[in-house]
């Protein structure tokens, strides 16, 4: 077991944890990005990314791979280890994954969020052929076509608003006969035109050959099931952090990190990036950011 | 003079108001993007720019010109000219240019801000030759190599403890015989050995050929005048956002615009992000990102 003690400790390396890394180390700190899966996080099963200025338009898994070369370029070590239990609340932090143990003045959690699948069957051959997890991230590839969005809160709301401005036709499926989204959001859906409702129902089958085609869904009132054409499957069935292991970290009623505007948590010396934090909006580029000023914040911090 | 009514008007096509045209434009909002100088804001005038996550290195006016291009290529218009005045407290924004007058049901405030120059003969030749306002984002370009930092108060004090972890050696110049710089931050500095400082003294001349050489700085205790060779001058002697004009906004004791976590400011359907805001931290990827939320947040507002 290594004495060393890390200026930072970056636990994962999607675009937040990247640029943390490429911030951290050009501030001339000895860092170490750990990191489960590949690196690049969400970004690298995006389909096609177009709203990460700069890049007009790049495949996820181009943009991924650029961030991590671009942090590898500058000596950020990435290992490939999971985290198996941290202890965050002493002055040094401690961080142990299934391979080893890694010693921190201070660490920037960066380790995102994932949506909730629908769990089907051939659900994951067709992610990013038709089925994505975000319309903000993927609505403007359905200009003019058929789309259909599952979920009844605040987001599959949203994301039915955002895409009826691009797609020519939303259908909005819900499991219950009501919505859960605010009132706010539920009177601005019913002035929409081209939104559809298709309520007490769930998505049971999905149909394509290399892109999704059509899904099956069942009416939970009658357990009729009927065939909807689409290009697009937008779920939004929530989306969530995980966080349990964080002990002592502050979390939201949603398991979001709390933290202010520097991307501090209640803990000194531990900072938090990304989706995983309790930010106004999750795009790659906000990840960026987050991980901007991390690693500022924490550099000021080991210098004090 | 149209009676067109904007979703929104976005003033300054830097980063933050790029970015925030890409959201508005991909949300399906009608935008204008008023610009007086050329698109890409500061990136525009930066030598190079190492910490814009996916480029490992790219010149500013490259960047600059792929987000202009980016943010053009979905139809993001942005239209040349000096704004003169505006009124913002009202339901309906107006932005009065000196060629005609825009209306908006929300305003981005993206303006940006400006570092405060030395004014010498010949600092504008060396711009990205040797001179920067940006030490995060410049410095490490100079590893081993001497620099020398002119100003007093936290931001010189931060850039010379950041350059001294890549530079070889850091003179620090400041025109007082002490800095107004808080005293952890002294304190601080006073730990590093490669810092030097040079104090009651203001740089008078700068020398070189197609980059800097060296530097002549005045003492004004007693009049002389000694020579240093310098590979890079780093100028932080303030910055500052012009917002005199935005009658109604609050700003901070330094002019900054006020704003929360999404980006909206005291007045409804008014957003503001980038360097003009009140942000922890002033770079291409956080100003993006400012922009990115600010447009989200715009969207829902007009939505409602």
């Amino acid at each position: 077991m290594s004495e060393k003690i890390y200026d930072t400790i970056i636990l994962g390396a999607g675009p937040a944890g990247l640029t943390a890394g490429i911030y951290c180390k050009r501030a001339g700190m000895d860092i170490v990005v750990i990191e489960k899966n590949m690196p690049g996080g969400q970004v690298g099963t995006t389909y096609e990314v177009c709203n990460y200025p700069g890049f007009d338009k790049i495949s996820g898994i181009d943009l991924a791979t650029k961030m991590f070369e671009h942090a590898s370029s500058i000596g950020v070590e990435v290992v490939f280890e999971e985290v198996k239990k941290v202890n965050l609340t002493d002055k040094i932090k401690i961080v142990e994954t299934f391979s080893g143990t890694y010693l921190g003045k201070s660490v920037i959690i960066c380790f995102g969020a994932a949506a909730r699948k629908l769990n089907l069957d051939n659900e994951r051959q067709y992610i990013g052929k038709g089925i994505s997890y975000c319309a903000t991230c993927d609505g403007a590839l359905y200009k003019d076509l058929q789309v259909a969005v599952v979920g009844g809160g605040n987001t599959a709301i949203e994301d039915a608003i955002y895409l009826s401005n691009i797609a020519k036709k939303v259908y909005l499926i819900h499991r219950r006969d009501e919505f859960r989204a605010e009132k706010a959001l539920q009177d601005s859906i019913k002035k929409i035109g081209n939104v559809e409702y298709v309520l007490s129902s769930v998505v049971v089958g999905l149909n394509g050959n290399e892109k999704i085609q059509s899904i099956d869904v069942k009416n939970l009132a009658d357990n009729t099931v009927k065939n909807i054409k689409i290009d697009g499957l937008f779920v939004a069935i929530g989306r969530g952090p995980e966080t349990d292991f964080l002990d002592g970290v502050n979390v939201d009623k949603n398991g979001y990190v709390i933290s202010d505007a520097n991307m501090c948590t209640n803990i000194e010396g531990v900072f938090v990036a990304g989706d995983i934090r309790n930010t106004p909006l999750r795009q790659i580029v906000t990840a960026c950011s987050d991980g901007a000023i991390a690693a500022t914040k924490a550099y000021e911090y080991i210098k004090r």
